[in-house]
């Protein structure tokens, strides 16, 4: 279970780790979008484009579903929340410690060292 | 400037994507830690180590120094700011793009439909 956990974070820092599918991910998280429009911004071909996509899917950020001859792509719910929590608590650990040092800090120095005076000109 | 912040989260996102570097950095959230500390939990040589501790200081995450024949890594200040920042402002958009949708669907639906009855047994 850890084991899958991990592998899909592997997964998704990986998917976010391209320049061209954050472009991707960005234009997704304002709505669904046809691969032609995810190419859009991007300078290069669609097979390429649909490579990268396909990194996205893997990834679980997104999904696709082809009805005619287009192909829709949507944001997963929720794809990119355990990232997110990853780095949070990362974060947090590092801040909780920094207080507890900023307070260890203020009770082994109660008497605050005195400014030295300016000498007078 | 724009180029160098889309490296930058390149690089963060690139260094997040491996089980072992996570762990490192889970390590030193907590605390400053030698090389060989941050060894201790890994199944790998010295050497792959400090591989993975120069991917994590490229990226900034983590600073490391050497006095005498120990060398300290800390993680650095702020260094993941930028991957959460993203991922936040990812989520938040489609979150907001979810509400107006439900907004939409409420306005233009204004008479819930009844549930189907049951049929008697």
């Amino acid at each position: 279970m850890l084991n899958q956990q991990t592998a899909a974070l592997d997964r998704l820092f990986q998917a976010l780790a391209d320049p061209s599918r954050r472009v991707m991910v960005e234009r997704l998280a304002r709505g669904p979008a046809s691969v032609s429009e995810l190419a859009r911004p991007l300078a290069m071909s669609l097979p390429a484009v649909v490579q990268h996509l396909q990194v996205l899917e893997t990834s679980g950020i997104v999904r696709s579903e082809k009805v005619g001859r287009v192909r829709t792509c949507r944001m997963q719910e929720g794809a990119l929340r355990s990232a997110e929590h990853w780095i949070n608590e990362r974060r947090s650990t590092w801040e909780r410690r920094l207080d507890r040092l900023g307070d260890f800090l203020a009770e082994t120095d109660p008497q605050p060292k005195k400014k030295p005076r300016k000498p007078k000109p």
